[in-house]
């Protein structure tokens, strides 16, 4: 009898995940074996407590099981979470009603208030640059990465990165730059240092913002580049170029209209800019799992949600790039980087930190591969703005490719 | 005493107008002169009830009395546009009752259902083929070019636009296309001429198929092209590919969830497709006048009102290119052919339709320059789509110019 019980709670939470392409098996007791096609690796769940916390809310108790090891993941933990996210899009956006609590309970805790923002912030980014260094590449680009083509090395895609953002934005010498949400510096000083322009970046996290102030003086671009260790709400005077990577998807939607009247109030109607961030295809909150554990207050916009911030402001969008198999690949570079630093990662915190950050990992690169998760990239500019381009082809000139090819590997 | 009245209204006139960089005159009575700069032109006002017509409801009155001579302009007619549009932006977006209550009423009685598409596309595309071969390109597209330098002819820039789109779509021997609203069918031929697709193109207007059937059956392409009159509304079976250029202006805003879901229902979750569409930086209403004369149920819409195409069927935006230059640039070609026609338009028609199409189009060019009005290509894909490029580097490869560089001018 209890046997039927465990098949039936397990074919439960087989169902409410959409039957992914994976083997589910729990204790040694009974399991499930996907209906069509060799599965992706086995999912291997212990515990009653585990299960009955799967049937409730699958996003929450996954990666908390994972953590405690109550799950156990064999095969290519990648390729078994890509089959998961596939399995979730079939299945379609009905939630749970557990699920869509734990949701909105997070959202109200994790409000981007300046002081929200302030704790979020230093959540994830000030637990210390020794770790990131562990497993980024050598500039600390903490964002997605743009490959030439698949083979470039993760340091040539991030200079790359670097420069497709500078040529998108058609800098010029002597120009005046804003970056809100400028990591540990890299774009700020790249900007500087090849295009001549004047930057000043803005960042809530001090560690971030001690690294960048030293790396621009090993660089010898301290004339050039202001690091403010403030607030994006914070931003005054005016500027030619505004410019965010990786920040948007920390802002929150309810704080987009307060996002645009910022840019607005930077650039005027001449000025032009760039947004990078994780987006989506329709709107829908963040993984409550990712939101809990590594990315407080975060939401991933979707396109309608950021037309909020360059609608009231009258900015024009003049190009969009969804770089989506550009995360895959990057955040792919990171795990196999991450996986080779396991034991310092878990001399410096613990095992749980380790399992913690494989699954983020892991389950973001999943996202980008099963298209849960979008990169875009969006080209804007007032009305008056004289930069414009005729084409966009200026953008793949030979010239162009020498910066990325030169970045050592 | 009358003298100062006049002047007082003219005044409000112009204040109205959000006081645009042009010269005003009322009869030979008053006039007004920009504040700054030298003005672009000049505009001629004559009678009481044409001043009193501006001032309660401009967007319809400034229309109908340059169709009747009531209005004259003096200058480059789109410059003198351009200065007004310009000056319509600069004041924002507050309307006046009487222009919403005019808006409102189009609205209602132009709607885009199966009968009233059918009234609104008959209304513009069925005027003549031979009235659009007097100014459009020898192969009649009606929709903006592609120029890949701003010297391109006319002739190249609409090939270009073909081949840019065609490239885009990264379309392969044999597969399947769907065109929503194909008119004179020019882009159903290439496809199948230069890229050896499929195509079952559809169009309402009888006189545009009629056309296009004739030029397929000349081109030699009739057993891989099907022109069907019917509305999108009836598309039935699979593609791998949809594509639509210049119709969704047509579709409405209150028709796009239904467009959404042809596009779905076409393409499951592994095709991809392109919209070309006149659109705008935040939701407005076309303006009253071009809906009244010359594209009744028109609306272009802003990139928010599109993602209501894509969101629902969980399509990703791959890239958005914004075109705006290039149309104005197409709009002023067309309006240099069509004066050179004049002659012959006023002998089909009258001195009144002449009036009313060099006004349209002078006021589309300066709507593009203006920045009031953009132009958008959208490429998207479902999900398990295959054909997603790693960039956008192929599309500016030199092996795609070739094409349009052989165009005859």
């Amino acid at each position: 009898m209890r046997s039927s019980w465990k098949r039936w709670l397990l074919e439960k939470v087989y169902e409410g995940a959409g039957k992914p392409r994976v083997r589910l098996m729990f204790d040694d007791g009974p399991e499930i074996v996907p209906a069509e096609g060799p599965p992706a690796g086995t999912i291997r769940i212990r515990g009653w407590s585990t299960l009955a916390a799967l049937a409730l809310n699958a996003d929450i108790a996954f990666g908390e099981a994972y953590t405690d090891r109550r799950i156990e993941v064999e095969g290519n933990l990648v390729d078994v979470l890509t089959a998961v996210s596939d399995a979730a899009l079939a299945r379609g956006r009905k939630r749970k009603r557990w699920s869509a609590a734990a949701s909105a309970w997070l959202t109200l805790t994790q409000r981007n208030t300046r002081a929200g923002s302030q704790r979020n912030i230093h959540h994830h980014y000030d637990i210390g640059n020794d770790f990131y260094q562990l497993w980024l590449d050598e500039r600390l680009l903490y964002t997605c990465a743009y490959f030439p083509h698949p083979a470039a090395t993760l340091e040539q895609a991030q200079v790359a990165k670097m420069d497709h953002v500078c040529r998108k934005l058609r800098l010029k010498p002597g120009e005046r730059v804003i970056e809100a949400g400028c990591g540990w510096g890299a774009l700020a000083i790249h900007m500087a240092r090849h295009y001549g322009v004047k930057v000043k970046a803005f960042n809530i996290s001090r560690e971030q913002i001690a690294f960048a102030r030293w790396r621009a003086h090993q660089e010898q671009v301290s004339h050039l580049v202001e690091f403010i260790q403030d607030d994006y709400r914070n931003i005054q005077g005016g500027a030619d170029v505004f410019v965010s990577v990786g920040m948007l998807e920390h802002v929150g939607k309810s704080h987009h209209a307060e996002f645009g009247r910022i840019l607005s109030r930077t650039l005027g109607d001449a000025g032009r800019g760039l947004l990078h961030f994780i987006g989506r295809n329709y709107p829908a909150p963040l993984n409550a799992w990712i939101r809990k554990r590594i990315f407080p207050g975060g939401y991933p916009p979707a396109l309608r949600d950021v037309m909020q911030i360059f609608e009231p402001a009258d900015l024009a969008v003049l190009d969009i790039e969804n770089l989506r198999q550009h995360y895959a690949l990057t955040l792919e570079h990171w795990l196999e980087r991450f996986e080779r630093a396991v034991p310092k990662v878990a001399a410096m915190f613990d095992e749980r930190f380790v399992r913690i950050w494989r699954l983020y990992l892991a389950g973001s690169a999943a996202a980008f591969h099963a298209g849960s998760l979008q990169l875009f990239q969006v080209v804007f500019a007032g009305r008056k703005c004289e930069a414009v381009p005729w084409t966009r082809a200026y953008l793949y000139e030979p010239t162009g490719e020498t910066e990325w090819m030169r970045a050592t590997s």
